[in-house]
């Protein structure tokens, strides 16, 4: 067992490097990882432009095999230094590192792999790991809590505009018709998603006078209920505020008799109207 | 009279497994009856594209005739079991139901019934019935009442809304004319609309310089009034919620002295200020 | 003097229903007038749309005739039953009063008058008059205070906006030059105010890839500060609802010494701490 | 050392005319610039646009020499008064008044500056110095704590954006590809931007069946995260309202025992509750 000591010493130190981010070795790591994933997603995206790909062909796909094999490395050494790897490999993070990593593997067996190689810009969700263990979490953690408790409101309002959506599409495909780009149901439902969102495309737009009424009548209901989610998050993130503050008052920094600050923390009178604070 | 009191036993229990939610059967009814009504919506759908219609139009029309029969014989039981039938025939979800269900016998004799069966898509309406009666009443009860507070400065401002574009809509007709697709009022108004709500569809956009001014300030005023809504229904919104808050304050969860958190709820005296919080 | 007395009395009656608003006559004036308008607005509409117009020319033609008869007439009794016939005339309701009379007079001597007629359309502001009276200025006497509190801000934030519109399209119009339709800088700063508002026409769009990076920029900028009128709004309009609060909890509702909620508005003492409320 | 005396004092009064502005002759220094800079950026502007550029060219080259010439004495005036002049030129503002003078001179010796001359619109920028300085600080001194407090958050929330349109962008290149006009990733990613922002010029738009579907996704998330960035904002400017609001009610205006409103600064017992204010 004394032989084998250095060596798990080993894996414990490489994963402190991987998974830890609380050494200069750990933080260095993120911070090398996260330009190397930046750099290989620009790399993704520059190979789709033809004009680039012609030019710089060679250059691109070498870059992308070394970055390819980079990240083959840190998969493998992910799995190595882990207690239980299996908890890692079917983690939502194991699956998007593996799944960011294979497509380039795969161009070689498969022709016409264009689009499966686009499955690298997954490689864009690992920054969200890194992010998270550095320093965000502390920052957003308020509005997080809001928006998970205005979580099941935005659901049922999300469906009840699928819903709205299906009726109001289902009226314009029978008021405009096929002979005006209102094809089918689905795509008049498309279009009236579009109008509702306020995108508006102008790909299709109402012909007929009664299908314009009703487009502004989608128009201003649109313009109109997107007040709700607004309302449902500020008014959360503004409970969520308020009850932090809240809780930092009741514990210690207002007089429980007058409601005054106490600005000196170890006071055992209130400043404003003599009530005893602290008995000791 | 106790020959009938088995009968009425029977339309009791019917009555309960349609129109009840508590009982396991009523659960599985109304379960039953949403996967039905969502998969029927999906059929008129479908039905509405061409390409799919013509390779499966006898498979669709078979499901649609089936859906039919469902929704009619549950349309005769609703009436059956109910003591009052035409309070259910003539209340809002008693005459969806039946407009949504007619429409597929009305295509036997109406030629070129496309149209009306589209109708069918009102099925949809009938989601919220069951949805209603199953959970979603007391999640979104706040944002309701909220909704209702603010619903005539909504309507006040949608009518504001409507004037300022009839009066912009004719300016815009007055500058462009019919000779940059303003065709008339009707249309430059619901052209002003389709701007001030940011929807933007691009059909007809302004060519003079005086009209492309105008433009602007209609986009700016739409940009900015959208504040409105939004801060109708957030402030509504926030202060339903501290309603709430407060009444449970009122209620027990305060200390009426010190108004630091009872947590005991049986405490008899205030753990902070010692004030005697209730005589027995 | 004494044969005076009857004709002034019957100035102060036509004064009372025409300015009035509480007596049966008074309201029934405003409801008539208020469909009148209405009527005439819709005839307006109706006489630019060509196909309507050429069918109904002299059903259209009488009507209005009728229609600026009837308003010559009230524009005349108004002026008659007041005191100080000068202070209507010249008010902002006495112009506009005007204004939308006159044009159908004037289409008697200019030829081509269709844009001069069009001029018909401020009818509807004098809607504002009539609804102001009857009933809506209570109910938004919040939310007008809270858009007056926020005036300034909002004139600062357009400002604002329109500078960073001209400077963004300034620099739009360097990137993509007229042979992408930015035309000139006027125009390319109306395309920055398109985007930047997320109306999004698409009759003009970037080209070249510097062009649509800085795009994105504005999108999102646009997509942004949205949050700043409705936060202002917002918060200014809270604040009010607030305000209103506190001055009726301060007025009597709650007990000054537990803050409990006063119930009985004659109790002596309050039901929950003891505290003598009242000497009396 | 009495020779220079005279000299020192005149610089002194430039410094107090040009920096200053609480003097007469400061406001009416400050005044006679904005009105110069807006008139050099008209300017500017109808240079640019062809049809006026052609008619009254000379006019308008002379009128940018006039100004381009007042800027430069204005310039060189504000580094002779002022103590440190590496302190101007190196500020923001100075470095803006620079590159917004030189352009005209630069279109002596270079061909076709059109573009380059298209800077002079940075003038504007100083629009904001001359209005900063005069009154618009006190105004929206909430405002710009709230947006400060907020800045990391939205920074966030930006982010977060371009990773998701990034994500997007990828799976709608891959699902419509370069022959409906998603010609490569970035291309598509600014699509997505267009969509999510609800902006949608609809000069790329989604044809195939699983691509509106997506595009519907992008819609209504770019339709309900808005409420993020608002929520925000809306919720920090309430608190540092809510804050000011506080701080005055701490200072002076409440009661400590009971909470009321002191409407006599120098009342020594309060009205309602006759606690002692003040011991002198």
């Amino acid at each position: 067992m004394e032989v084998k000591a250095p060596k798990k010493h080993w894996k414990a130190k490489l994963h402190e490097v991987i998974y830890g981010t609380h050494t200069p070795a750990g933080k260095m790591f993120d911070i090398i990882l996260l330009v190397v994933i930046l750099y290989s997603v620009i790399i993704v995206m520059l190979e789709s432009i033809p004009a680039i790909d012609s030019k710089y062909h060679s250059f691109l796909n070498v870059s992308e095999w070394v970055v390819t094999i980079l990240f083959t490395i840190e998969y493998i050494l992910r799995i190595i230094c882990i207690k239980r790897p299996s908890r890692y490999i079917f983690s939502f993070f194991g699956i998007v590192d593996l799944l960011s990593t294979i497509p380039k593997y795969l161009s070689f067996f498969v022709v016409g792999s264009q689009y499966i190689t686009a499955f690298r810009a997954l490689r864009l969700l690992r920054v969200f790991r890194i992010l998270k263990l550095v320093r965000f979490v502390g920052e957003s953690n308020n509005l997080l809590r809001a928006l998970k408790a205005s979580r099941t409101k935005i659901f049922v309002f999300i469906f009840f505009i699928l819903i709205i959506s299906i009726l109001l599409g289902t009226i314009m495909y029978m008021v405009e018709g096929p002979q005006h780009g209102f094809n089918s149901i689905p795509h008049s439902v498309y279009w009236t998603i579009v109008t509702l969102t306020t995108v508006g495309y102008g790909d299709i737009s109402p012909q007929t006078g009664l299908g314009q009424v009703i487009a502004t009548v989608i128009m201003i209901i649109g313009y109109g209920i997107i007040a709700v989610p607004t309302g449902i998050v500020t008014a959360e993130y503004s409970t969520q505020l308020q009850k932090k503050d809240q809780k930092e008052d009741d514990a210690e920094q207002h007089c429980p008799n007058c409601h005054a600050h106490i600005v000196m923390i170890d006071a055992r009178y209130c400043r404003k109207c003599g009530t005893q604070l602290r008995e000791d």
